[in-house]
Order: structure tokens, then C-alpha cells, then sequence
């Protein structure tokens, strides 16, 4: 039996590509004790990958050259010599870029919850919505009449922490890039306004819609949008570093915001957190965003690609901004 | 009667000198009801008077040109036309860069705690002692085993702070410029080791004494250092933000920290305060630094010039670090 992987190559600098990646066909050995194999059905892409493939010591170790591309995935059983799973169970886990993947002893794995299709799993309920509700929740209470700002708003997190913000009564403003991304903010997910950056000042954006100051700046991009939203803080405001998209693909870190004395004059508080932090903690939220997602109070948009040669390529839609919500590829149905 | 005030004259574009201030004599007029009239003795010096002159909105209003100059000061009431204060009465405000001042009904004025002196009132139990233990305990929570990194170390409200922190049972690195500065630090005020800014490189420094790098940060200095400790942060870590004075004197706001996303990778917070905002809580600050300091368990250091002449000169010392310690200006003896 053989699979095919997509293998590191080599290191990008700056932006990531298709030739920093390479396709190999290896042989696989039958499973021993203890082992479950996998098929994998979609991949997540997700800006995190991008850090993934740096030489640098992170929150993860760095993809090794010649090793598969690190993904979050969904799959589903195809044979299993562990007592936790089934044939045919639908499963998630860091399944990478490949066709099958082999678990020892399931760990890492997990059972996609009964009724959450994998789509979802990847999505609303996986890793995306997780993020962009304990980000939210955890670093910031958001409350009414307060005035929240998202960047990346029409992305995967971005998207769903501006309904989350919504629904605990805030005022929430979203930043994307494009009018229609903008349009689907206000007329689909509920945004009271949008500024487009890829058209207007996205400091007059900011002056303009949010005259009562920023309480609550849910980042996912850094870089200049980071130092405008610094120039508009209320006071005791939070800041969520959820990600800084901005800078991903640069060969130098940039010089970060020229006015963090800011954070003093406004008693403001700017904190990351890393998602998996928070993975022990997903009955809390799924509690709360199974009804608030399956009455259509909060909406999640997902941007499917297809085809095993087109994992790649896909990567790169969220660094050039076209994905609209989460981006997925589909490499097979369950069967 | 005549009063003598150093008054603004310009505003300082980068460092601030005795050109940016005027001397006036002017004429007193009789006190009016509510009224308390007040001679100043002491003048405390801080860097946050460098802000208090730019043409630029932040926590108070920058003070005017051919305004007084705003400064902490401790005085004793000449004569009093409101009920609270008596002559005679130590008393501690925002009196300014003048020999006298005016209260309207007592407002802006407290009385200096009993058995505290003039210049422990403006220092170790005024707003430096508080800055230092606010800053540190309210926006962290330093445990035994803990790595503390302060900036601006020998400085009034970094020595204090770093000292706060030696109680708690934590180990404590201070940042300072020259080897007496840090002597000082680790012979006298008792912090375990001193990086000498002047003399070695504090990336190097951090790393050499911090190996379980840093779990909290109290910063007075900003730029390059701020960026150099975000190198070295421990998961969870508090960089607390007091101050920032590498920057008050530049005419430019400088680039911030290229290294911000480690407070992702970290799940770290950055956190800034006023202390003005803890002056309600003075007491529960008493309670602590009282005993502390009346048993030596925590030193402080004042350096006090004299004379009115001297009084802008007094405030580049800060800048150029020569004091150590608390900086104060005394203009008379209480009587």
C-alpha cells in the first residue's frame, strides 16, 4: 500500500510557495499493536503553518526538512489495532499533508463529536471556533455597549469572534480586505460596520466608526492595523493577540507599534494565547456554540478546495487574502 | 508678598533643558475664602514630567505654555482660610516649580502622614513607593521561584519594586547604568544579580542570569531593553509597563519591540498602569511599606539637590541618569 505526502523541501524566506514542498510516494508497512490508520478527508490551513515551517523554536517544534507538512485534519479509520477505535470512525487530529497517516496508540486523535460533520469539525467546532471563543471569552469581556474591533474579521477566527462579541451585546467593527468580504460582514455575520483596508485608511476607518474608543481589539493581523487600533484604546482596554498575519511571510521581523506607552496612558492590557492551551476545555464551548451555531445565531463561512496536488497552493490563499472564512480542502467523502 | 515660579516657556522637541523654562517673580494677592496658601519645601522629580510638557493628550492635560511647571511637592501651610488645614500643616500636591501655591479648598492637598517626612513622603511612601507597589502586585503575582527582571533598577520606583519583589521570595535581576548603580543593587538593596546596561550587552545579560528566563518584567526604560526581555520571556509571564523614559526625550516616536508575537508564542501579558489611579488605596499600601521600611527590610535612596536655581537641572539628571535614587530638590526646611 503506498502513500503520498507533501514533504518540506526546504525553508521558505519570506513568502511560502509550492516549491518549498515536494511529493513523494512511500510505502507503508503493515500496522503493528497499538497503531490506528487514518484517511484523510480535509485538511485545515490555517496562518500558524506558515511559523511551522520556520527554523525557530515555538509553541510547536519546526516541521523537520523531509518531514510531512504539519496540518490539522479530519479522517476517518480505515484500520485499527488500538481498543479506543473503530473501522470507519471519523476522526481529527495533526493528520499533515498526506493521504493516510498512522497514530501510535491513538494519541492525538480524537472522535468527531456524534451530529458534527467534518467540515464542521475543522471549522466552527474544531480548532477555529475554539480559538475565537476562549481568545475572546477568556482574555477580554466583551459587554454591552462596548465597542469591539476585529481584524482579519472575514477570516476563519476573526469572523466568528466579531458574532461572539455580537451576541455578549458589544458593538463590533471588523477589518477585511475588499468590499465583498466587507459586505458579507455587515449583511451576513452581523457586523455593525466594516473598513476595508485594501481601500480606505484604516486610521480614519477606526476615528470614524469607533468614537467612543476600541474596549476590546481581537488581532489577527499586527503590523500597522496593530498600532492604529493602539492609537484608539478606551480605557483599561484589551488587546487579544491572536495572530499577526502581517508579518508571517517576512524575511526581517518588522519594527513592532511606535505607541505602546499607550497601553500606560489607557491602563490597557495586550496578551497572546495559543489555542491548544485550551483544547481540555472544549465541552465548555461546545456547549455554548453547538446552539448558538445550529440556531443560526452565530454563521460560519468555509472556503473548500479540492485535490491532493492543490494542497500547496491552498496554503498560500490565506497569505494572499482570498479565502473567505475557513479554508479547507477536501481530499475524500467518508465512506 | 512675591512668589518665585519656574514657568514653561517652550516646548522641549527632544531633550528638555533649563531653556524650556522661565524664572518669574510675581506679585501674591490676599487669600480668599477656601483658600490654603502653602510653602513648598520639597519638589519631587519624575519622568513623567517629560510627558507632562508635550502639546499632546494623555492621562492629564500637558501642562501650558506660561504655566507653572507641575511637580510633586511637599509643603507646609503659611496660613489657611478652609477649615481642613491649619497652619503649620505638612502637606503633599501637585504644588509645582514655585516657592508658594494656592489651594482652592484644600482641593489636590493631603496631609503627610504622621512620624513620615517631608522627603519620605514625595519618596518611599508617596506616589514612588505606591507606583512600585501597585505596578508590581496588582498587574503580577511574584512567587518564590520566580525570575524578576527590573529595568531603571536603581531608579527610585525600579529599586523599590525590585525590592517588593525580594519579599515576595522571588529572584530578582535589576538593569542599571554604571557599576556604582549596580553595587548599589546587589550589595545594599539585596537583588540578586545587575546587568550594567553602560558596560555589557543586556540581551547577553538576561540571558546569562535569567535561564529560566523571565516570569515577570517591571520596565521604567522601554525600547531596546523592552525588546530584549520579550526575547526571554517564561510562559505566562507579565511584562508590567511603568514607564519608558529611553523614549521621552526623542523627537520621534521610535519603532516598538520587532518581538511582539512572543507574547503569543509565550501566552504572555503586557500591562501598563497610572498610579494615580491607586491613590484611594493608599492605606492597604501603608500597611505593608510602613513596617517594611521602618524594620530595613527595604532601602531607599534619595538624592536631593537644592535651591531654587537649580530646579531645571534637577530634572535632567533623570535623563541622563544621575541620580540615584529618588530624585528631589529641597527649597526649605519645614519650620
Amino acid at each position: 500500500m503506498k502513500n503520498q505526502q507533501w514533504q518540506l523541501k526546504t525553508r521558505p524566506q519570506g513568502l511560502i510557495g509550492e516549491e518549498h514542498f515536494e511529493r513523494v510516494v512511500c510505502e507503508m508497512t503493515d500496522l503493528a499493536e497499538g497503531q490506528v490508520l487514518v484517511k484523510n478527508l480535509y485538511l485545515s490551513f490555517d496562518p500558524t503553518q506558515r511559523g511551522w515551517v520556520n527554523d525557530m523554536e515555538s509553541y510547536m517544534p519546526p516541521v523537520a526538512i523531509g518531514e510531512v507538512m504539519r496540518a490539522g485534519t479530519v479522517g476517518q479509520v480505515v484500520s485499527s489495532k488500538c481498543s479506543d477505535f473503530d473501522e470507519g470512525d471519523l476522526v481529527q487530529g495533526l493528520g499533515g499533508w498526506q493521504e493516510f497517516f498512522v497514530s501510535e496508540q491513538g494519541i492525538g486523535l480524537s472522535k468527531v463529536p456524534e451530529g458534527v460533520t467534518p467540515q464542521e469539525a475543522l471549522g466552527i467546532f474544531g480548532t477555529t471556533g475554539l480559538t475565537a471563543y476562549f481568545g475572546l471569552l477568556d482574555l477580554s469581556d466583551p459587554k454591552p455597549g462596548d465597542t469591539v474591533l476585529v481584524s482579519g474579521a472575514a477570516g476563519a477566527t476573526g469572523s466568528v469572534a466579531g458574532q461572539i462579541a455580537k451576541l455578549k451585546g458589544a458593538r463590533v467593527i471588523g477589518i477585511a480586505g475588499g468590499p465583498e468580504k466587507c459586505r458579507w460582514l455587515t449583511e451576513t455575520a452581523g457586523f455593525d460596520a466594516a473598513i476595508d483596508y485594501k481601500n480606505e485608511s484604516v486610521v480614519e476607518g477606526i476615528a470614524r466608526l469607533c468614537p467612543e474608543r476600541i474596549n476590546v481589539f481581537f488581532d489577527n493581523v499586527g503590523g500597522d492595523i496593530l498600532e492604529a487600533a493602539l492609537d484608539h484604546l478606551a480605557m483599561n482596554a484589551r488587546v487579544i493577540l491572536c495572530g499577526g498575519i502581517s508579518g508571517y511571510n517576512e524575511t526581517e521581523p518588522r519594527p513592532g507599534p511606535k505607541n505602546i506607552m499607550n497601553l500606560v496612558i489607557t491602563r490597557s492590557r495586550m496578551e497572546g494565547f495559543i489555542v491548544i492551551d485550551y483544547l481540555s476545555r472544549i465541552g465548555e464551548f461546545l456547549n455554548d456554540m453547538l446552539p448558538w451555531y445550529r440556531s443560526g445565531q452565530i454563521v460560519h463561512l468555509e472556503d473548500v478546495q479540492e485535490g491532493f496536488d492543490n494542497i500547496p497552493s491552498t496554503l498560500q490563499r490565506l497569505f494572499s487574502g482570498q479565502n473567505l472564512g475557513k479554508q479547507l480542502l477536501k481530499l475524500a467523502e467518508p465512506e
